[in-house]
């Protein structure tokens, strides 16, 4: 076996659609089976608002809009499966977010330095964009062992998430855990130059934070001629 | 009907699991049909990783990693529910999302004054999360009025996203119409001090975009008193 979506490679072309859907127990069920039945898998599936019916009347039901990326079966199939549920309301035609969005590179950590970060990477975000990359900066500003430990974790759910950067002064513990956890699912992590275990269970060091949110990008660019890989164990 | 999604209001606690299946075209239908079993709904799913199996046979079917969050049942029941299908190989519990990365501003621009805005909302985000707050900063940049246009419509489908602060020099046309429909599904808006239409579309302008960043946080922040309600129409 070999991973389809290691850092360098997104999963094939989606179709996205927005479902205004009857909040109904079995309502996503159904949804996927049609999905399916139609030569389509789900990929994503987002509930980004809904609107709660009062009453007991069917009409007054409570309903939900749905954020939904399939793969494998093209729009006007899925249209013409999904559009005659009785547990759909509407259905929009939108664009993928990773078309949109694209690449995401996480920073986590407090202080000063978070800020800096950010910085540096929507700067090189900003170069690599202008040349046809999308990369967005997605930034959490937390402090605490524990707490940034299971942000740490959590990057690995995050769709998209493709490299993340530690910004702090002091690190280690459960946190330098939760690091080679992350890196074990294939997804880099640079660090800066800090007290703490952190910095013997990351990738790649930098001291200056706007440096790490520079390199983080350009990690990620296919635009860009930077390897992590070459890097390893490095500091700057 | 009343939003049990606006801005201000989050979804209901979920139960959060990782889940590794095997990519088979009915697995998502038959795992949500067994959680609607179980009295829960699906709210959110991502295919975060997928290997690719080779051969044909079925021991080198593909594999995924889910991240799913349920609402409505308890974890106890979901892994009753789940841990017997053919289709589901391992489960792991973790913590929904919207617990760990919080709520999300949304930065969507260029040049300069992208990364000052995140400077300023990712600074006030660090004050706020210190008190026990929960707020990321997402920043994606972008120029030309299509490719802003058609980011600014997709906010409406990123989960948690409660608010979007456009930055740029020049803003107009289909940005304008895209900015309406935004503010339309309750995701308001504040925009730089700029040339063009954009300013007569948004809920507040704001010519210093490291004080964009901070107010646009401080708007979603419960622990702060700017209420965007009552400044829409504003200019600073």
């Amino acid at each position: 076996v070999s991973s389809d979506q290691s850092p360098g490679r997104p999963l094939p072309p989606a179709v996205a659609l927005r479902l205004e859907i009857s909040d109904e127990p079995r309502a996503i069920a159904v949804i996927a089976g049609h999905v399916a039945e139609a030569g389509g898998r789900v990929r994503t599936l987002s509930t980004v608002r809904r609107i709660a019916g009062h009453g007991s009347a069917p009409a007054e039901q409570s309903i939900a809009d749905l954020e939904l990326e399939i793969e494998g079966a093209d729009e006007h199939a899925l249209i013409e499966a999904l559009g005659s549920l009785r547990e759909v309301i509407a259905i929009h035609l939108t664009r993928p977010l990773g078309k949109v969005f694209g690449k995401r590179v996480i920073v986590v950590g407090g202080g000063a330095q978070v800020a800096q970060v950010a910085l540096g990477a929507v700067t090189e975000a900003d170069r690599h964009n202008l040349r046809g990359e999308r990369i967005s900066v997605d930034t959490i500003p937390l402090v605490g062992e524990e707490v940034i430990a299971s942000a740490v974790r959590a990057v690995a759910d995050l769709p998209r998430a493709r490299l993340l950067v530690l910004a702090g002064s002091i690190m280690g513990g459960e946190i330098s855990r939760a690091a080679e956890e992350l890196r074990a699912v294939g997804i880099p992590i640079i660090a800066l130059n800090m007290v703490g275990s952190i910095t013997e269970h990351v990738d790649l060091v930098v001291s200056d934070p706007v440096q790490a949110g520079t390199m983080a990008v350009m990690a990620v660019a296919d635009t860009a001629t930077f390897e992590l890989a070459r890097q390893r164990g490095r500091r700057y």
